[in-house]
């Protein structure tokens, strides 16, 4: 929910007794501080905390409390053709809200739909048994894993031999991933510990050696192992809090003051933003974190609004080490699917994660036990100021210089997902001219394996990693994004087309050329055509409506420009590989199903990575004139270096989604500069 | 020179005084109004309006004034070792200036190399014979072709029987390239003319089916082909200037107002940038437009400034079109080396092209008579704010939440490049992490061909381009830049490294995996073995200093983040492919050679590709611990839309050269936020 700070007290006053009445309304006790008055319900809307609760008193009206853990509360999106529907009709009907629960109740792992509108559950399915793998972890369960070394007997014992203290150990937990067992797995999952004794930043304090063993049912240590001791790297130089940071500070950056002399920009109507030529929605989901729906862009020219993207969120995260041995073999993560970016998500600093004038988001999520946990600015929109939109300068035409400069403001929404040691800066960048840029931004710490070495001459084999400090190496790792964009390019039925460039040998002496290049488009008829790996060979990738075109007959589209590309090195057959097959390829296209949500699967933790993106194409179905959605992978190789340690400066990636005949012309051919004053300083008062 | 707008009168005049006196000490007339005071004259300072007046003078003493024509007129950069001693020297002692000149004198053209101090001829050498290509063109000679037509009978007969308007006629000149050739060459180009009747856009408003092939040296026509007429696109929808546009106008974007509270955070001090930890000399030439030199970065650590890259500017831009037939084929433009970046640059417009409190830097070049001619606004210099720096929330220590973050300001150096139609944006972005990152951006608009068609549906054939509005072929082309960055990674002797990523297969079970990848990092001993092309295999390109390590032993280094990647499509043996060779590989190393600037050759305009990169490659020298020059290109293939017409909404690629080792950790540990003032408006006055 948006803070707004600018609320007059007599009229807060009022309309928080409004929004009481209203919600009363619908039996749903409200929490004055936190309902902004006449908020716009989009059935889109993440679940509010009254929901949460409601659905909690639900559950645990048939489930026994004592036994029943909630992985995951979220809202049950209404099917599409429900939502377009109510998109595009003046009286918006309300649609009723669903939630979708993953529970696990006496070690069964239930996925149940309730009706927030009845209060009744829906359905209640135990979802299929052994090798299915198993929910998103609960940060309780993580919180109550990580605590159990502390008084267990060898863990003591192994801390004691190694001289350390014990009150100054902090344990994280990390997922199994899954290694060819065939029997039924047991939710399990590793704990390692680290030294916070002088510094916060504990990942570049591990204790290695120990292997631990967590059985999430039981709560309890039911595997330890103490391999061999390293040293555990100093604390020296890892600080990274500011007022425990000794002097010298530097260099030292000048900043800026600035207001908005016309206002924000952008409207904020619930979680709908109207800015400039753009109105969207923002939900917030336990898995996804931030979700983009329903983007569409005003033409002018046309005089109407047009669709660009349904539904564009992250599916998954895949970041896999490399070190084989015993304890890092196992260090595949599947961050969405084991974590959850939701739960992930971290508040941000107001003037720092965003820039000023930034609005900032509260969400809610559900907590172990199913009760509302309180997010505060959990993700922001902010406007991106004084880059150049389009400009020219004309010196060809004799006795006359013209020059046109235009600048541009975009729209930015932009969340941290935080997942132990790495921050992920996630942005939707939202320009007038119909782009759409997306921003992966990098920081946090590296995973660091503890080694008895302090100079690379000391390095005898391969330590899998870079040497990035005393005793510390930063482990080599993959990280690959794959989005989910549901690219609705002016409706719903789209097909995909691949233009390739194709050199051409001039044979016939028809020119003093050689050779040029030219095009040959193919529209993909179905998914086999349309796994993708950018780079092997020049081509356009564009989601077109093949049922609009502009006056000219080009039909009208949005073509991806890619980020760098990184391409997986695992073999295809190994078992992350497996799990994480939706990385095979860059670019993927399937017709549109609701079900076909997270592309490593529905229940990701231990996955066997037999319900992958790459499972699903597998159908081959037609995804010529359909309804279909864009899958599309970005990678990045990581070979750690000394200045990522011991917490790294920011290392960023992107990708634009650019309107390819979308518009007659340019579509901000006809829009002005905003007004940008540049003051020397506030004018001094008389 | 900087425009500086905090003078006070006394001190100006006072100070004014004191620079006639020194400049009297150089017999050289000095301008009050343009030099600043206490101007620290660097010896890669641009030539001022001062010497290239007397470069003149010397040059016309010894050749006829009626026959000379200057192409181009630069500093000749002083060697070196010279110039690292005295960048080393605290005395800095004067380094004698020299200047090189490029004249054409009676049809033949002279290097000329001038001593400003002696005011002496130190050389003038006639460039080799024919096939070895010509000068930059100059604008005069430009501007004396396009009227060509204008007067010449069969022109004005071609035009009246298209029913256009003589005096709306507007024409450019596009060099011709070189088809194979054997005989001399002579100095000739083509002109192209349009309709600037109702719009300034003249490029989208070809009249096509005319070759005119002008002798430069004559200044006359000599070639004359009407080969058949095609409709002239109309005016409607071209226009950008906004006093010639008719509302409605928007959306409406909605700006900032700003000031520095603490001021600019830069130095300028003539030409030498200081600002935060980096120091760099910004230099501007009249092929390269603007050189960065001598960026160096203050280790706080080390306490020691630290030496980074030498020298970067652009080389040249390759720009082949791809249409074989008559009037096209031949479009295969070479922008820094025909038509010079320098002489290229537009004068930037405050607010606009640079964001608000950025300073502005004149410069000076000279014209095709040799007089200097001032360029107001030829680069500008900006803080960029807003963006995070490095940030973490360590959730995983119970009962303590951790969140840093740090917000970042970099400094920006930008010019804009406009060859005619097309604009570049070129961004120099330095960050106090040690990251440079380089952003090339481009608007303005596409190459238009006119044809019979104003629907798809009657493309009968190849246009070689898309129909981007009636009557207008947008003709698919390619851009090619290639930086020269002669990287002094913490001294000039340097080698290369190539880390390749390589996938291991599991056989002896050792591990639960069946595959992890490693690297394999080998240095690159003869400019064969760094002759790259990326995207083929996952590798880390890392300029290193061989002799110096961090203190657990990894050599200091940077590494390249690559753009998305673009490969030519031509044929390697096709003439224009032949001398733009320097593109057959996305990453170049050669040895450190003072001559070897000019990627395309020294004489690019009708070059044979004799002198390009891959020509000096073939010599195949050592690399390894040498002074050693990195050669990146950068590509981009364009298929153009309608959204690029009239006029392009801004395309941006970039890379990065960021700190690999070359720091003992995060350089910005310790390194805060900036003042960042967020204010609802300035303070009421009483």
């Amino acid at each position: 929910m948006a803070s707004s700070s600018s609320m007059r007290t007599p009229t807060l006053i009022l309309l928080s007794l409004l929004a009481l009445f209203l919600s009363s309304l619908n039996n749903v006790s409200s929490s004055l501080s936190s309902t902004p008055p006449l908020q716009f319900q989009h059935p889109l809307d993440p679940l509010t905390q009254q929901e949460i609760a409601l659905i909690r008193t639900i559950v645990l009206t048939k489930h026994p409390t004592k036994n029943t853990t909630f992985h995951y509360v979220g809202l049950d999106d209404p099917d599409k053709p429900t939502l377009l529907k109510w998109a595009s009709s003046s009286s918006k009907p309300h649609i009723p809200r669903q939630a979708l629960v993953i529970a696990i109740v006496n070690s069964e792992t239930h996925e149940v739909l309730i009706s927030l509108e009845t209060k009744q559950i829906l359905s209640d399915n135990i979802s299929s048994g052994p090798g299915s793998g198993f929910p998103t972890l609960t940060v309780d369960e993580q919180s109550k894993a990580i605590v159990l070394p502390l008084t267990y007997g060898p863990f003591i014992e192994s801390v004691r031999r190694r001289g350390l203290n014990l009150s100054e150990v902090a344990c994280s937990v990390f997922t199994v991933g899954w290694y060819g067992e065939t029997n039924g797995s047991e939710r399990k999952v590793k704990v390692e510990c680290f030294m916070k004794e002088e510094t916060v930043n504990i990942y570049v304090r591990p204790i290695n050696g120990i292997i631990i063993v967590v059985h999430l049912e039981k709560m309890a240590i039911v595997e330890y192992h103490d391999r061999n001791i390293e040293p555990v790297p100093t604390a020296e130089n890892t600080e990274y809090r500011a007022e425990h940071q000794k002097p010298p500070f530097g260099p030292k950056l000048y900043g800026l003051a600035s207001f908005q002399p016309e206002g924000p920009g952008f409207k904020i109507n619930g979680h709908t933003i109207s800015w400039a030529n753009w109105d969207l929605h923002i939900g917030c989901d336990a898995r996804a974190g931030v979700i983009i729906s329903m983007a569409s862009i005003y033409d002018m020219e046309k005089e109407m609004r047009r669709s660009v993207l349904y539904r564009g969120y992250i599916s998954e995260l895949f970041v896999p080490y490399q070190d084989p041995s015993e304890e890092w073999y196992y260090k595949t993560f599947f961050d969405a699917g084991e974590f959850g970016f939701g739960h992930s998500m971290v508040s941000l600093e107001p003037l720092r994660d965003c820039p000023p004038h930034a609005q900032f988001f509260d969400a809610y999520f559900a907590t172990s036990d199913g009760s509302p946990s309180l997010l505060q600015n959990a993700f922001c929109v902010f406007q991106q100021h004084g880059n150049i939109m389009w400009r020219h300068t004309e010196s060809g035409i004799p006795n006359q210089t013209t020059r046109e400069v235009r600048t541009e403001v975009s729209l930015v929404v932009r969340m941290v997902v935080t997942v132990a040691n790495y921050d992920n800066i996630i942005d939707w960048e939202f320009k007038p001219s119909g782009s759409i840029k997306l921003t992966i931004s990098l920081s946090g710490m590296l995973e660091i394996k503890a080694v008895d070495i302090k100079h690379i001459d000391e390095i005898k084999e391969d330590q899998h990693g870079s040497l990035v400090s005393e005793n510390s190496i930063g482990i080599y790792h993959d990280h690959f994004y794959i989005y989910h964009l549901d690219l609705d390019i002016d409706g719903e039925e789209n097909s995909f087309v691949k233009t390739n460039l194709k050199g051409v040998r001039v044979t016939d002496g028809s020119s003093k050329r050689k050779s040029y290049w030219t095009t040959e488009t193919q529209t993909l008829k179905k998914e086999s055509d349309a796994k993708i790996k950018l780079g092997l060979s020049p081509a356009e990738l564009v989601a077109v409506n093949p049922n609009k075109t502009t006056s000219i007959g080009n039909h009208v589209g949005y073509r991806l420009l890619p980020a760098s590309v990184a391409h997986p090195i695992l073999s295809e057959d190994d078992y992350p590989q497996v799990r994480g097959a939706f990385t095979n390829y860059d670019v993927w296209v399937t017709p549109y199903n609701r079900t076909e949500k997270w592309a490593g699967g529905l229940y990701v933790d231990q996955s066997r990575g037999q319900d992958t993106l790459a499972v699903w194409t597998q159908q081959n179905r037609d995804i010529e004139k359909k309804d279909i959605v864009m899958w599309y992978v970005v990678g990045i190789h990581h070979v750690p270096c000394q200045e990522d340690f011991p917490i790294m400066p920011l290392l960023s990636t992107g990708f634009e989604l650019r309107p390819t005949n979308f518009f007659e012309r340019n579509p901000v051919l006809k829009t002005l500069s905003p007004k940008t004053l540049e003051m020397a300083a506030c004018p001094k008062q008389n």
